[in-house]
């Protein structure tokens, strides 16, 4: 599934929701779910690490749509084949 | 661009530094782009804002990578056009 069609579907199921939560709000609900996806990394149950990048990708969306920002547009504006800040295709960064 | 496609794409650019690097510290930067996209929320730049989601969605996917999880598969197994807790479209939790 495309990018912005993973986001148009998390519009249909939670836009409603999630503007009326607002930015900063639902922030938290992503930051919080990152936290999940970091514990379930400590441990060795994969089937629900899966879950958690699942909530972060979800939420990630849902924050983008409040913005009003189409995070396919935005993630291939930045990374279009090449790293943004060497230029190459792969990474060629020194640091 | 489908979200396995842009997985595939931090793979070719990023994956051989991403899996030296290892998953905790992968997710160190995942939580530190995240911060920079909460910083960027309280502003007015949409652009900037912009390029945080852009970061966040490919370090997402740089650490799904070393984790060798399909981020697409996992958000679809999850979110499938309905409400994974209510299994409602559109969600109809009453939390």
């Amino acid at each position: 599934m495309e990018i912005h069609k993973f986001q148009e579907m998390m519009k249909h199921l939670y836009f409603e929701r999630d503007s009326a939560r607002g930015v900063q709000d639902t922030f938290s609900w992503l930051v919080d779910e990152v936290a999940e996806l970091g514990e379930e990394l400590k441990g060795t149950d994969k089937e629900a690490a899966e879950k958690e990048f699942a909530d972060v990708i979800a939420w990630l969306a849902s924050l983008a749509n409040i913005m009003e920002i189409d995070l396919e547009k935005a993630a291939l504006n930045k990374y279009n084949h090449k790293c943004p800040k060497c230029q190459s295709s792969p990474c060629q960064c020194t640091f």
